[in-house]
């Protein structure tokens, strides 16, 4: 091929300190990067690969997908509580495609720019496309959000609505277009890290993780982390009109199992919610209070007549 | 198939601080790990990819494989002045084939408990075989190696033997069999990071990186990032008995050229030379004085007749 990877890289990833992160002490070009962490603060570290024709569909754009792949591991710092700080890429190609790098590179870092995160290192490979993100955020020591801090009477919220990238898999995938089809697309291509929301968390949220599995089996792992049980009212559960008027009916199960979501699921203590619930609508963020946590190990949907819901499937498995 | 990500994830890799390095906070099974560096220290972090058919000969075993990925990882640390601390794993599967992941994790651990490192969370995916291992470790802050610092007059040196990882890469291409070619096969799938050599140059050594694209390749990162020159004294390359018995006259150019070494190359000042020297012995590690730096910008290599000796060919190309 044309392009070493020397110059692949210099040409297409090496901008250096784009996010202006303090404590870059050396970037892209040695054997390793070195950086150093704030003071007072421990470090959330999260790491995800996306395989082409397992976690996107061939037409996706290069762009959509590096904004994708970085928004992902970007929503592990959400839920975790932690400022986005830098990371490392690890690309695996099939072969050096300019162009496609070029697009790559820039969905890339419009996502790492409005983060600010700094890219410092990776490694670029021949091979089947796949593209691995490892993210560190920033957070004060003590304070980052785990799942495993859910307490009984907690409140149970979400951020955004939820089953839009699960809605947006299908259009894809079914070649559906249209508005709301189109809608739902990018809702799975650019998934937004809930940054913001997070930040508004810390100190107040008793346990949080990220929706990538879907509502119900993220759900589960914060109740099993917290040895509590969790009911779901599911007239509750935010769904958006895009999604609705998609996919109908359908729409509730997207939004319970379907997963790609990337919105965030929290718990919340009853004496802190009206300040959580004041601290989103300050910035007016979408939040809606979806269920509480329970004495016991269950977790209920229950219907609007007080019966339970069964959900027609659980969540994605990656095997 | 039969296992979830989750309990392949709790049966194989979840071994809570095997290393017992201090500051990690939360590892496998949140959203994002949570560490802490020692105050005082920055952190040294490298990424590196390999993937089925292009990195490693599909025969290699499931074991070799996992310790050769950590060890190429670790060699980057090494070359950093940095001590191991924590790392994760992205594992790409065709399958999940638990013989094949008991294989794996015990080679991944063998090498972990060895040097003292922490597997704190990673990511499990369906796809072509690909394992993307990311390392960090602590170096005290502002003592890190790079190829930059290298001065005119430098002393080079570079630690083991050169060239046995090119050697074992052909046995195992052209499945040769015997006592050479299994040793050289071990260098070849597992690779020893330096990690006891680059401790003792803290302070000493003004420039260092690892050979894994070739003595003369890596030589020439030095050199480009330090603006200055290199005389390699080909007499002085050292070469294993094994790699000569097997490979004969094309052992310089493997050790020149070969890559997949993973010892180190450094420079240092003369007046330092002393201490260094003394340090390797003292511990009987091997260390060759095989050349210096010199004025401009081109790396020579200088034959026992004084003439200049060309290399048939370069470092390896990713693309």
């Amino acid at each position: 091929m044309a392009i070493s990877e020397f110059e692949l890289i210099k040409q297409y990833f090496d901008r250096a300190n784009v996010a202006g992160r303090r404590g870059i002490v050396k970037g892209i070009g040695d054997d390793a990067a070195i950086v150093a962490a704030p003071t007072g603060h421990e470090i959330a570290i999260s790491i995800d690969t996306l395989v082409q024709g397992v976690h996107f569909p061939e037409n996706i754009t290069p762009a959509d997908l590096a904004y994708r792949a970085l928004a992902v591991n970007l929503s592990d710092l959400a839920a975790s509580g932690a400022t986005p700080w830098w990371f490392t890429l690890a690309l695996t190609l099939p072969e050096s495609d300019e162009a496609w790098l070029q697009a790559f590179s820039e969905g890339l870092f419009e996502l790492a720019a409005n983060a600010r995160i700094d890219l410092i290192g990776g490694d670029t490979t021949k091979g089947p496309l796949a593209i691995t993100i490892q993210v560190a955020g920033i957070v004060p020591t003590g304070k980052a959000l785990m799942r495993s801090g859910a307490a009984v009477g907690d409140k149970i919220y979400c951020t955004g609505t939820l089953g839009d990238g699960c809605g947006g898999l299908q259009c894809w995938q079914q070649q559906l277009s249209g508005d709301h089809a189109d809608y739902l697309k990018s809702r799975f291509s650019r998934p937004q890290p809930r940054l913001i929301e997070s930040s508004l968390l810390l100190g107040l949220a008793n346990s949080c993780i990220d929706v990538s599995d879907g509502l119900l089996a993220d759900l589960a792992h914060i109740i099993a982390a917290s040895n509590v049980g969790a009911d779901v009212d599911i007239t509750q559960v935010p769904v958006s009109g895009p999604l609705f008027k998609q996919f109908g009916e359908l729409s509730l199960e997207y939004a319970l199992a379907g997963g790609d979501d990337y919105e965030l699921c929290f718990t919340v203590a009853p004496h802190k919610a009206d300040m959580v619930e004041s601290a989103f609508a300050k910035q007016q963020l979408r939040l809606t209070h979806v269920g509480h946590i329970t004495e016991g190990s269950e977790l209920r949907c229950i219907s609007p007549d007080g019966s339970l819901y069964t959900l027609p499937k659980s969540g994605y498995q990656h095997f």
